[in-house]
């Protein structure tokens, strides 16, 4: 049996599909330089740390594909499946299913083979680069070719049997992005009567898209995850707007409080096509990024519509296309794309709790989302409801500016993880070790995408238990403050609550040791009870003075952007969005094995969600914009296993 | 004798430094997949077309190396010397002469190194990358290290001596750039009182900058060579502030001719750190350029003064700086920046002929430098006088926007260039099948900039012979039109016409077929006599209907800039920018065998040039900025060999 897939208790159903804190345990710190011809996506991964014994991977691999080949011609879905274990995966991001989706066992990849294969047609199995072997496990990156397109895939194989399968989409056939060799000329050599510059044709397309013409896509939410997506779709010609409420594209980042940068280092937060250069710091500061998005919008020639908001939107089932309204620049205005992505960030609305009281405080009260600086609270007393990142961060920059005193209330447990900080090459395959040894973020990205929700635990215990030991003494400090740590319900830390809840930790960049030493007070197991004009009362009684009250009480689900935009309905239909179904605290089953309406087809038909963090959006905004690509150029999609809408509790 | 270094007759001492042209005759189209590990800046160039017989190249240059590198220890200059052949040459970049130099034979090099050698105490010479071996010559790079710094080297030997050696310092040791693995943290995880967020420091450093605190360099011109100097600048951490006439950055491109696009091909014309994506178009048009560079601007966090005139400089020799005043906004200002560097274009003010009845004219007249768009001469009679870029590219746009007769009156001959159009892999180091050999941008530069002048005009003859043969019909349908058609004197084509007077050629795209089928119509060995409210009158006596008449004359040469700024005085001393002194038209000796007075130490203390196209702009941007901050940090900088300001005529 592979190591744990089936023997973790169902009550604890585990998944997540992030390297994000080391999850993949592949180490490359000692591996030599790879040669060139290792480097391009295909390339072996740089798992090998024991070399091959016995049977070389290659011939092992080889004989499995050819054989696997064989029943796939054949529309053998039976004798397909047969050559995967039982227990066995196969992840797919739409180059079978139209879907983004994981085949737990033997059965359902018979049934999803069934299904998709004739209509598939694959064909042209190939191993590129050298397989290498590890623990047993032979390990082979693929490529094939579909009726419609190129994909990549990797195989995990154990005793001459699948133990994992990946396959990916790559490009359309005859819809490839045009780039390097087959790059635009920029001008029309020789003469011609109507030649249209440049700056014509950008402003042509700004004059008429939208009014004259109708885009294929409208992206609703300018952040990072927007802007990424419609790149991709614009070096795809996917005709797409943009709308942000926002007077400036990056303002999203600017609006937040001063002293925020990037949680997550540089490696994973490249946006696509255009890298930060290598000065670029390691955690990036808000403004900073700011300004890359403000450039990204327009060396990418988005048609990104700062001042603008949705107002309502509603699918016409009969045309296939939705009547969006719309108030740019305070004007209303109706489009008709055929397609709408939310991108309006993973959370929905703040959450403001209703506490008595409230609305007869003298001081300041707000939700994080609106809080800019701890600077106007010098000498001044703040309660910081809520201890997630931006609890901490909050505290940790009032305490900064002099208030004089913080207090955290600590509703519930919280998991903190000590940021990378000084130890650079910590972070597997989105780190400067792995630029240095030539893996480049596309290459660490198709490894990211190529793991499986359900495995994910298994490392991710590991790692959470690895670090527990290397930061011992920190962690029992920070438990004898009082505060309430947890590493989540099966102890598999911060990388899971991420993909369950996207809630519930701390990465810590400095706050914890003003909780530890009391410089920033804590309040645990209780709540704000009432608010007084000058002051807070918890429920065990404590009244604080209290000028200050910012509520870090985080956000609601996505899916309300669907509700408030568009029907109580259609976001019925399509259920809630993010979390597995791992059955654990806010993030109830059934099981998925992947992020609830992500990136994928959801029941409401044309419809799409998209974001995460900046390595999620650029990873599956490369899969999102082939599935819209495929839509536009009347590519068939027959989507396999789009599961019942999950309601919110 | 190496091939035809001394041989060439004396009148046309040739030189030139680009590879722009396809000047450097290295093959890579049928070059194998080359490994990672050639892939770093001190890889082996992919020039071999042969495989090495004999004597291993390693051990011959090997043996070399130690010998030249004990002669060099025991400071032997004529040892030293005395490994090189009788003709030879040494390009040294800032390594061991503190210039931009040239020596040519075994006396230049011994009387440098006596000068030099003790000063840069030159250690660790290693070879980098295997050594290959083309038509007898072995060819390696090579790595150093001075008492200051790290070099680069590339030898070229032959029967045991050398026949070439380039040496350029990279970097200055304890002074390097921030980059990869030493990048900043961006954020000071932690907790502090005095905390300093990206935008607070921004903005105090633009609040302050250039009023209560100097920079130590001025530059003077934000185009694409001010823009890049000052990238490299802020990366070393060098004061800067560059001053741009116009409002935005990008509007030295975006305010030339609607139809303008740069006519080098986009893998030239990148920008260091920041290279384009790989859509980029392959000939930029000029508002995409525009948007480039602005977005450059901001990302790269330049100190940057738009709407900025300078109107007066003056060197302050007591006090080793410069007084210079300033128009920001509309307001005078001083500044006191140690340095200015002139990055006002290689070229000086537009050369205006004046042409008696000219202020009679009843229609437009201009000169190429204002000229827009052909869209408001519909229907009209138009007369360009020039016949080299701007001339054949204004003559294209007025026939493409529907003049009723264009006419091109030429003067002189002119060479013309196909453009790379289709044939993407034409251009050497700067393609795209370099790029996917692995040939980096840093990498091509490094190559470009080792090749030696003098001996530039034997392949530069060689590829416009290829090209003439190749293009015979096309050149002969030109000359049948009338049209004055040369190669340069020495017919070494457009490559060397640029270095030697930065003029008198066209690459065409696509007007040289307008000039053949007789859409532009030619007026040759002639000019303009007078001028009357309606037409020209040509000096073989025509007239010629008239609405429109541009002058694509050319502007004088970069000197001028420092004339107007400072005084004649200072141009007088400094002399002539640009140039080799090959003793051809326009480029008078004595022969210098660099560009005269470009990104080095000139006559005037503290006064440096800049510029240059793109690649050059980008390539030698790095050794000025070098040279700049070692003077900074006090690092002795002794200069060999500034020659004596040479006189316009």
């Amino acid at each position: 049996m592979p190591p744990g897939t089936r023997s973790i208790s169902s009550k604890y159903r585990p998944g997540a599909l992030f390297s994000f804190f080391g999850i993949v345990p592949q180490k490359i710190a000692s591996h030599p330089p790879i040669k060139a011809s290792r480097l391009s996506l295909g390339a072996t991964p740089i798992t090998t740390t024991q070399p091959a014994i016995g049977t070389p991977p290659t011939s092992e691999v080889a004989e499995w594909l050819e054989i696997f080949a064989d029943a796939l011609t054949r529309n053998d879905a039976e004798a397909a499946a047969n050559c995967f274990h039982e227990d066995s995966y196969w992840r797919d991001l739409v180059a079978f299913t139209w879907n983004i989706k994981t085949l737990e066992g033997r059965d359902q990849i018979c049934h999803m083979l069934q299904a998709c294969n004739a209509a598939t047609a694959p064909t042209g199995w190939q191993i590129e680069g050298d397989p290498t072997t590890t623990d047993g496990v032979a390990d082979a990156w693929l490529t094939f070719t579909t009726n419609v397109g190129r994909g990549k895939g990797r195989l995990r194989l154990r005793d001459g049997k699948a133990w994992q399968l990946f396959t990916a989409l790559q490009e359309l056939t005859g819809h490839e992005e045009k780039q390097g060799f087959t790059r635009d000329m920029g001008v029309g050599h020789g003469a011609h009567k109507d030649r249209i510059t440049w700056l014509q044709r950008r402003q042509r397309e700004q004059a008429t898209l939208g009014y004259t013409t109708q885009p294929y896509v409208l992206i609703i939410g300018g952040g990072q995850g927007g802007i990424g997506l419609a790149a991709r779709l614009r070096r795809l010609n996917v005709p797409s707007i943009v709308v942000e409420r926002n007077q400036d594209a990056g303002d999203s980042w600017r609006n937040r409080y001063d002293s925020l940068t990037l949680h997550d280092p540089v490696w994973f937060d490249h946006m696509p096509y255009i890298p930060f250069p290598d000065h670029w710091p390691v955690y990036t500061p808000k403004d900073q990024m700011g300004d890359w998005l403000e450039m990204y919008v327009k060396i990418m020639e988005l048609n990104y519509w700062t001042s603008t908001e949705c107002t309502h939107a509603e699918y016409d089932a009969a045309a296939n296309t939705w009547r969006v309204d719309l108030v740019r620049d305070g004007q209303p205005l109706t489009v008709r794309p055929t397609h709408i992505v939310l991108a309006t960030g993973m959370s929905g609305s703040p959450n403001i709790p209703n506490i008595p009281g409230a609305e007869t405080f003298a001081g300041d009260i707000m939700h994080s989302s609106k809080f800019r600086t701890g600077a106007p609270y010098i000498g001044k007393h703040a309660i910081v409801l809520g201890s997630n990142n931006s609890g901490h961060d909050i505290c940790h920059d009032l305490w900064e500016h002099d208030a004089d005193t913080v207090t955290m209330v600590q509703r519930s447990h919280t998991t903190v993880a000590r940021s990378g900080g000084g130890n650079r090459a910590a972070v597997g395959n989105y780190s400067e070790a792995a630029v240095a040894a030539g893996i480049t973020t596309e290459l660490a990205d198709l490894m990211t995408v190529s793991e499986i929700s359900a495995l994910a635990p298994i490392a991710r215990k590991k790692a959470t238990d690895d670090a527990r030991a290397a930061n011992a003494d920190f962690y029992a400090r920070l438990e004898a403050s009082g505060f309430l740590l947890d590493f989540g319900e099966d102890e598999t830390g911060i990388g899971m609550k991420y993909a369950r809840r996207g809630s519930g930790y701390y990465i810590d960049v400095g706050a914890s040791e003003l909780v530890i030493n009391g410089d920033i007070k804590l309040r645990t197991r209780v709540t704000i009870e009432r608010i007084t004009p000058q002051t807070v009362v918890l429920t065990d009684g404590t009244e604080l003075p209290a000028d200050l009250i910012v509520y870090a009480t985080g956000y609601g689900n996505m899916v309300q952007w669907a509700e408030q935009l568009i029907s109580k309905e259609v976001a019925d239909r399509v259920g809630k969005v993010w979390g597995l179904g791992s059955n654990t605290q806010y993030d109830p089953g059934p099981w998925e094995g992947e992020l609830r309406n992500m990136w994928k087809p959801t029941n409401q038909p044309n419809l799409w969600f998209h974001g995460g963090n900046l390595a999620e959006s650029r990873n599956y905004s490369k899969y999102l914009a082939l599935q819209l690509k495929a839509r536009l150029e009347h590519i068939p999609t027959p989507v396999y296993g789009i599961p019942p809408g999950h309601q919110l509790d």
